[in-house]
């Protein structure tokens, strides 16, 4: 009970890169020219139309807000499912995707300066937000396992190398990735199992945590995270969607996800321990329909196409928790504490496959019509040669998924060599999923 | 604690019918016009105005964001109230939720088919988040003392009951019922009602079950669920209304909620023992204002009439609780779990009245003017003869709520017949209230 | 745990407040023109064009809504950390704000009156959500310590007085404060510690509550409350800044509560014992942020500017709560439940000392520009001797925070008096913070 607490220096340094930031703010950020008053005389009385939400550059705010919700109350719960870390799973998401959107809109503005400034707007808030999904996500295959240090610590290097292989895959090989699923679930779920792969205990040391299991209560809570998650993926994939791609990422998201829904459940069902439904398929595989939509839910993929991938996905998903994630806990010592891989990275292998197989089959006459370089980006602006150009988008799916992969699992298995060799404290085994070596926690009273 | 599973023949069916719902989805789904790309030359270069929220065809987006909360985590944690049932109770909101909002986009698509197809919306999803709370208020009645299979089943049945009952309602009777007080509400509440009927207990077993109380924490849980269907009661009134019914519809429910609370609390105080508060009134009756004003919601009733339609509704939702229940229950066996009758049977009734009240008052000249017709669908479109016309629409409001009551109690009592009396499996008394003849549930350690 | 119940008279006499608030928006508030239909022929078909959200009276309505879901569930939450006091903390704050919302509309409808009446719109609503915060806060500082019919009454008081001074530091001394950190929340948190401070205890009962401290769930509890704070934080500051300030707000709001979370995270690990983080800090100093940048959200203090506040803020905050605070407690005998002097009362100095040093600075060419007088209503509308009016606006906010710190201190030792020495009944020390005096609390079973 009475370890020797964190180190001091890990947060001191903490403190040191806030003020870094502060700086680099100082020095490179600048409002954007929609949230700058008008210059008298522009347009005779300055005056701009006052519709907050209608127009212009916060248009997308209530979707925004959605995501935020995600991010800060999705993420934060799912996590408390386990008895004795819902301090450190609330707690460390709010302290982590704090210092990451900062991290984030830094970062991304970097690679997109304006004459040397990085201009400043909703938009670089919806982008820093969906940054901050990629360290939770690793954060979910490593929960309990690390000191709040190495977290952090991990979520700076990690954004830093998702940007890059964001910029590569959107801009370079120009995927096509609404919802994120390449670029943010895969990439996420991938460099935290490459993490937790070399954080891998020892082979004396191979079963589950004590303290691993969840309580009821602590079962409730997650359900907040989980069903907040739910309600909101809509906006989630379809906040950067263009045009009617918009609606058709919100219906598309929706149907998967029911799907998907009805389908863990059955599969729980008929997979479980006396054919007791599973609250952990519950919280999480009734989200991978959200995942595995995520990169086509723009495409014209039809209510039955979105429905058909809910079902693969909740099916795949509950599987991969029955079977997989034991057999990997068992063969490979790979510990994912919250089965990232069934709700993030296989869902996400789903999309990119999907992507693949309908950007193969994309045309531009009764179907994608003026859309299709919306799309469809790696397509060029001949309307003659379809085929070749729909094949060559599918080419460039599949290079971004492979590109993803690697980097995110070179880039954990470099990560997971940092932490676990260099000066960071590592928890011992009886340390894991306990709030209290880093937490004040109430004493429990005896009449309670 | 051991006794024989469910059934995995009902999880079995279920899957059957989530294919039989993919293979309609193909079938008969298309996306409607406006979330399709527009052709190639249709206007220069094939641009739309890129504002996602604001115009068209999603600019009700963020108020189905708030229905969403409001059926999946709003019904989902008011139903945590009971100490042992908190994973049922969001866990089954979850399931039947998203089985039931595909079977809907299906029902009522069948009623409005365009060139032999369903047109795919986001209204479409607006219809079916709705329609989804009919079978959770049914729900509330039955909570703890059905399998998943009898309400999974149920609900699917239900939803075509109402789908039926709401189209001929809105469509041939005319009837206006913006918040659905009438259509939602009470059809809800009393086809559970009906079903709990029919499944009443025999008389050696009519006391309360042994598992039906809360604790501290699971009405803690509740409240989650209690407070965000008030915060969002005025987007489920407000989505569907007219012009400026739009915004009388926010104002209204607010008040009426605000006012609903503010009685319930009181009247809580003094009808209760010892004059404490009771949470079950203060989880439920103070949304009460929000069903009462639900058919009413976009009439002129001013704000003091929102007001009273609240003082009314939390005062008659109370009493219910503390009086009519526990009689109904004594002397029917008839029990509801969450009180339903209170929440949202009796509620609608005034809904109901008070639509009636008001249409046989309406006038277009220094009141509804052009917006008649959009009010009161049963109006011609002569202008004259005013007195005749609002004694139209008040007779017809009459004919609504007396065939929805019709419709919903016939109705209850067949499907509670089917579930009585066929093979499905019935639970026995001490298996009420209880997640663990249906879920995994996580022992109780001693160091806890 | 007998002891004599509540007084039903207070409880009578809410039910005729409520009466006659029924009776007065029957006599003076009628819905604005812009939700009355237009009369037929005004613009040919008296059609309006139906976009809810697009457009005119209602497209804050998204805004709206957020900020219901921070005073309905963040500050219900927020509150519930105490073991027993959660029924007291939920309950309470919607009782309160039900009655408030009414009342403030009322309030502050009688200084706007149009033709002798109130013109109801959504702003009435956003007006009225925000007016709620300030009891709420004050509320804070008294958790546990006051009956609920104390609570009330003090509310209805304190809310005459919130409006006389905002109305006076408005539109007689033309102060800028559009996230309300002055008018708000400092009247707010200094009204309630001069309540607090009058109903301090005797030397001899100084101590903390015996039932004072949070168990491990209800400090769970008491994060949905925090992180939905935090995330809808951008919507209160931005729902009534106009023009190009609603971006700038959002843009300040978000940058300054990202930066308040790591400092209070890093100076809680550093000034706590052992170095364990402190959920006390993590659940309220995160929020300061949002309060300290509140009165400048909408000015051009740049990216770096809002980390900076937030970076003090934070800081300020946490020190606030580990040292300051039992200082005053132990010396002056000032109890403050939820540390709001922390949270609100210090952190709207803070932004009120911000909106004087940047109020000194402004200038119009080349940043304010056309919006100068949006921003800074001092200023007056010539163009020239920019200098002496910067200076005047500068004054006028010291003056606007001189007077609220008057009028509230005053008005709430005025309060404490009224509530201490007339017919009220006083809790006793062993009636603090306990649900079950006012409360029907389920007895706690063997078996769980």
């Amino acid at each position: 009970m009475h370890l020797p607490a964190a180190k001091v220096s890990g947060y001191v340094a903490l403190m040191i890169v806030q003020i870094v930031f502060l700086v680099l703010f100082w020095l490179f950020v600048r409002y954007h020219k929609g949230a700058m008053p008008m210059a008298i005389g522009g347009d005779g009385d300055g005056k701009k139309e006052s519709e907050p939400l209608g127009e212009g550059g916060i248009s997308k705010y209530p979707q925004f807000q959605d995501v935020q919700v995600m991010i800060f109350v999705g993420f934060a719960f799912l996590m408390t499912f386990l008895r004795k870390y819902g301090y450190s799973a609330t707690g460390f998401t709010l302290f982590l995707a704090s210092l990451v959107v900062q991290w984030s809109i830094l970062m991304k503005g970097f690679l997109h300066l304006e004459g040397g400034k990085i201009m400043l707007s909703l938009e670089s808030l919806i982008d820093a937000d969906i940054a901050a999904a990629v360290p939770l996500i690793s954060m979910g295959a490593l929960l309990g396992r690390t000191t709040p240090i190495q977290l952090l610590f991990m979520a700076l290097v990690e954004i830093a190398l998702f940007a890059a292989n964001e910029f590569v895959a959107l801009n370079v090989l120009k995927i096509t990735d609404t919802g994120g699923s390449i670029t943010v679930h895969a990439f996420g779920a991938y460099f935290g199992l490459a993490v937790a792969f070399i954080l891998r205990p020892s082979k004396d040391q191979n079963e589950a945590g004590k303290h691993e299991g969840p309580t009821y209560t602590s079962d409730l809570f997650a359900m907040i995270g989980s069903l907040f998650l739910w309600i909101y993926w809509p906006s989630f994939n379809s906040v950067l969607a263009q045009d009617t791609g918009s609606e058709r990422a919100i219906l598309n998201t929706f149907l998967s996800l029911a799907a998907a829904t009805v389908s863990a459940f059955v599969v729980s069902a008929i997979v479980s321990h006396e054919n007791k439904l599973d609250m952990v398929h519950v919280q999480n595989s009734t989200l991978a329909g959200g995942v595995a939509v995520g990169t086509v839910c723009n495409f014209l993929i039809g209510a039955h196409g979105a429905v058909l991938i809910g079902i693969i996905a909740g099916t795949v998903s509950v599987l991969g928790y029955r079977y997989l994630t034991p057999w990997l806990t068992a063969n490979l010592r790979l510990h994912d504490t919250c089965g990232v891989h069934n709700l993030h990275g296989m869902p996400a292998l789903i999309s990119a496959i999907a992507s693949i197989i309908y950007a193969s089959q994309a045309t531009i006459e009764g179907s994608y019509e003026a859309e299709i370089w919306k799309v469809f980006p790696a397509w060029d602006n001949s309307l003659a040669d379809n085929e070749h150009q729909a094949g060559i988008q599918a080419v460039h799916q599949l290079y971004g998924i492979g590109m993803t992969l690697l980097i995110a699992i070179g880039g954990g298995i470099l990560m997971g060599a940092i932490l676990k060799y260099t000066s960071f404290r590592n928890l011992q085994k009886d340390e894991h999923h306990l709030d209290e070596y880093f937490w004040e926690v109430p004493e429990e009273k005896k009449d309670e």
